[in-house]
């Protein structure tokens, strides 16, 4: 009697590639690996599963309502939804042992239950890097992230885009200045539809807020694109603490970006930018892809005052940024951004035996295994042309055909996939530069 | 007032490693995950929440109790308890699309609610491959298996292991040739008690199961370990099909294996092992720790007929291994069987700026990136010895001092970390070889 069968569906909201994308998002994902690495982060890998005590001890709001949280047994449990808090966790849990700054870096999924829509996921990866300090943080760590950034995205190769550094403290210092230091985060809201309701409908929400005329003025010239930030800032002259030292951070921060190399138009001071008013407290990181501003972000982040104050006493001033890979990746394909993978094929050579006894074959397999190309062997006894068709489907760009022969003549015949080439070749004469 | 703090700590059963241990298990995983792709294998990454209906689908008895489900709004949802039933869904949904035999690897963490104890994971990394036919898969895919466990263990270099290797039709035929085709499961289970309450216990509890005498000292005979199992095997003459083509297989595994370049000391027919009635059809592998062989396999797999008819009528054959990459991190840490790790650092160099501009700094580190050599800045203001020493506990083995002497002069200073020797050299000297 035949069984029911159930549907085999993946839940909505959870990417799940094809090999050959997923081969893709693994190179981005090695790309951005391999970078954090080459700035000396060492990787950690904190559990998916926490205590709910742990892992909300600060959260609320928006970000509550979104996190996966059930029993199992006696214990309350919830999935991570980003990878800071594990980190806040993880460094007030071994702080005795770390060595600081520490710089960590993080690849992990996350998962947040938000309404499915397109390009939403709610299993998505980040990629994050952070520099924690013992007490205090030198502020050239808060240069290098920025350089990061360009590092990976220049290589990614899917066009310009523009890092968008800012400080926290000259906002706060600027609306201190005002008088108006309470009111940061919804004036920043308002002037942020600038482009879209226009100067005087920005002008009566601001002044619905009770700011005087003059006030508003000022605040928009503030926050407008500008030629030269740093001049402009200079020039304003404002003789308050929190201003004077946001200025000579963002002034080291630029300075800096340049000896990494970031060249001048990959980056700009934007004023009107501040991310995550509760937790950033000076340097502050947005990117955006030139072509596309209306994506938002790509890769943010920013420095902070205290990591772990809901753990620990100590202080641990950081700075990090995140790349959220899965969003990054759907961003990439759905705008046709991702660079030409002319070849996104796991092995480069197939062997197709077409004599009953593998032996052979399996001699030749292993040595261009050793040799470093990745090979793989069709051991199926179907049709010439049916093995030709599996290597072409998978991008392989190398089939080697073996027969008898081949293997009495101690040779092999490869055909290049592509052109179509074919040449008989002696074992002996097999290297690793027929294949690159 | 001071809040009050939450303890930053991590539940038990879940493995967080410091950086020095995560650098040694990463360095595993990407050996296994290199060894795959050297034999072609593409990757596939599964959401770790999955609809329970589809997830459990098969599932019932231990497994199932072991299972971390939740509801979350309407949805019933449990977390993958292993990477063989999402293959199965992911197979069945993309049937149209894959090319087979599709040989696919997957990597990541996976979840069961064991009881927790020393060396047991709640959350715990699989690395598995499997090669699924459509309708039929060569037996020689089943010499490929033990051949790419052979690779990745002799590369990890923890000494001398056994891959043993069996047929369930070899067992399946035997059984049913004494009229015992349903009694294999309880006979092979008192039958792997042999060592530890010697044979007339044993012969004892096979007479309980009612077993004639003269057939206790047949399977006895037939399980007991043999110096040339297929001469044995040949001998026995049994005229049974299931038999006689469990016999034809494992002769062609043995024969390829050995084509595989798998030492003959490194494997062995052992027909005492059956692995997984329920699921296993054919060629069944477990790989021992001849040191420690109490610890049980630490790499299993084996044929199964048919991967997915939860889902699907089309008949998916297959064959995988299974490495459980937690665990064996565990048992080669706990038995000190990690070959030495000379240098477990990410960084290559750290470069230790003495003066207060950081610009030469930086450009020096530029360069070395650029080289391929993972390279970080101590950016703080401390005192050398701090710097030097912050340099040693994290293992990198050279330091790179930079301060005005060197600037004016174009030059650097490099200090062997291990040695204690100290050069200075013209910049246009960097070369990668230095740090080799």
């Amino acid at each position: 009697m035949k069984k029911d069968l159930v549907e085999p569906r993946t839940l909505p909201g959870f990417m799940e590639l094809l090999p050959q994308d997923q081969i893709e998002l693994d190179n981005i994902r090695n790309l951005i690996e391999n970078s954090y690495k080459k700035f000396g982060f060492l990787p950690i890998d904190t559990p998916i599963i926490e205590d709910s005590n742990v892992l909300l001890a600060k959260a609320g709001g928006e970000t509550e309502k979104q996190i996966y949280r059930f029993a199992k047994g006696d214990n309350d449990l919830s999935l991570r939804f980003d990878l800071t808090v594990p980190l806040a966790k993880y460094v007030a849990k071994n702080y005795g042992v770390l060595s600081f700054p520490f710089r960590r870096y993080q690849i992990g999924k996350v998962y947040r239950a938000e309404r499915p829509q397109k390009g939403r996921y709610r299993e998505f990866y980040q990629c994050d890097i952070d520099v924690i300090g013992d007490g205090e943080l030198a502020i050239s760590n808060d240069a290098e992230m920025p350089s990061i950034i360009y590092q990976i995205f220049s290589k990614l190769n899917f066009g310009k885009f523009t890092i968008r550094i800012n400080n926290r403290k000259l906002l706060g210092g600027f609306f201190e200045s005002l008088g108006l230091e309470d009111k940061i985060e919804p004036v920043l809201r308002i002037v942020d539809k600038l482009d879209k309701i226009g100067k005087e409908n920005v002008e009566e929400l601001l002044a619905d807020e009770k700011i005087e005329k003059e006030k508003i003025d000022r605040i928009l010239d503030f926050v407008a694109s500008k030629e030269n930030p740093i001049e402009y800032l200079d020039k304003l002259n404002i003789q308050n603490e929190t201003f004077m030292n946001g200025l000579s951070e963002i002034k080291e921060v630029s300075k800096y970006m340049v000896a990494f190399g970031v060249p001048k138009d990959y980056f700009r001071i934007d004023l009107s930018i501040a991310r995550g008013l509760d937790y950033y407290t000076g340097t502050v990181f947005e990117t955006i892809i030139d072509a596309y501003p209306n994506l938002g972000s790509v890769c943010s982040g920013g420095r902070y005052d205290n990591l772990a104050e809901y753990y620990t006493d100590k202080k641990l001033p950081g700075v990090g940024i995140s790349i959220g890979l899965t969003r990054l990746y759907y961003v990439l394909k759905e705008y046709k951004l991702l660079g030409e993978q002319i070849n996104s094929s796991i092995s480069k050579a197939i062997i197709l035996p077409m004599s009953e006894d593998l032996s052979y074959s399996i001699k030749v397999a292993t040595m261009l295994r050793d040799m470093n190309i990745n090979t793989e062997i069709y051991f199926e006894g179907k049709a010439f042309k049916k093995k030709l068709n599996y290597a072409n489907k998978q991008n392989i760009p190398y089939a080697i055909i073996i027969g008898e022969d081949e293997e009495k003549a101690n040779t092999i015949t490869i055909k290049n996939m592509i052109t179509g080439e074919q040449s008989n070749i002696e074992l002996s004469q097999l290297n690793r530069e027929l294949f690159l």
